[in-house]
């Protein structure tokens, strides 16, 4: 409880800091885990700065903030090092999603598997199109938009994807928080208005293009 | 010139003040733009922080690595904010793209509209389904991945996006390497090895929803 609180402290004031390493631990779980496969049961902040093109000083300090310590000039043990990792970013803790627009985004995203590592479920999905409704993507049934507010509550799901067209995210926004969801991960590109108390993640794709950009420009720059 | 250096050493020395960084620019441009649709001549950080649910020291400091100075008590002229932003993400430098894997996610990026206000045009995908190929994709070519080598020499492209399956994604890196691409953005679920002075800029989806899970533990610890 008391690292959470201190984690707590760290994303509620300086955000910069805790969410590039929140970002940077399941690519640092993706890389460990295929170690585990190789029976390898030591590793340092080197071999992971390396590998992953990394500041081996950011590595540690990305890893310190699990809670999990190295021996010095030996490194980690790997299964500590993914248990604690895993602990730290909730992966024991299910949770279960539905997922509103089937359309490409959305069927991508019903059909990835990095998801359930995680610990999330997408459990149902729903469209208006005749084509979807009543059919199943990658397992997972289709149901129509009507229906969008009965099965969150009846299946008590609280995360809701949002992967709309962006003139219909603010209306199934607000239809998702009036049936009971908590957080929603937003893909359509438009803000949402929520409620105070209610987590919305925007992923905004213009961002991650911005930053490839810059590193294009700077590249540029240095070259000349 | 002397402001690109800066940037740079910003971005090569503490990565996570400038990532941050340059992910929030564009989302405060989407919002500017609506302004500016609204006829709004000036604009404050406090107005931008309210709206975009953000702390409004932030909002200056982003603002400030822009170099556009904001007037105390008044704030900035929207104007010359938003043409600020634009020049420090470098959405007036024309940078053309091929995608390489034309599936659901292919489709989703392919029909994306906000790619090209930040300078980025995708002249043509690549697959191997006899479905796609010889076929248009909102208005983009579908070529066989066998042209893939031949195109981005013809066309001079030095960006490509990578949307294959995980198993196929070194081996169509490799290929744009070598044909002459300069940077990849990687959609797929896995680390591609490319040779010193390639770009790659890794889409992790699992590192989104690290950052989700981690909100949803930290709301729930605080709720208890």
């Amino acid at each position: 409880m008391e690292n959470t609180l201190k984690n707590q402290i760290i994303l509620d004031s300086t955000n910069d800091f805790s969410e590039p390493t929140l970002r940077r631990l399941p690519v640092y779980l993706q890389y460990l885990k295929t170690l585990e496969t190789r029976n390898v049961s030591v590793v340092s902040c080197s071999q992971i700065a390396t590998e992953l093109n990394l500041n081996p000083i950011q590595v540690r300090k990305d890893i310190e903030t699990t809670g999990v310590a190295g021996k010095p000039k030996v490194g980690y043990e790997l299964k500590e090092l993914i248990a604690n990792i895993e602990k730290f970013l909730c992966c024991h803790i299910k949770n279960e999603a539905i997922l509103v627009g089937a359309g490409h985004l959305g069927y991508a995203l019903l059909g990835y598997h990095g998801f359930k590592e995680f610990g999330l479920e997408i459990v149902a999905a729903f469209d208006t199109s005749p084509d979807k409704v009543g059919k199943f993507i990658n397992t997972k049934s289709v149901f129509h938009t009507d229906k969008l507010e009965e099965i969150i509550k009846r299946m008590d799901i609280e995360i809701g994807i949002l992967t709309v067209p962006a003139a219909y995210a603010q209306k199934i926004a607000d239809r998702m928080v009036s049936a009971g969801i908590k957080a929603i991960w937003n893909f359509a590109p438009v803000k949402i208005n929520v409620k105070d108390g209610i987590i919305v993640q925007h992923e905004n794709l213009a961002s991650s293009l911005a930053v490839l950009s810059k590193k294009i420009e700077l590249k540029i720059n240095k070259n000349i």
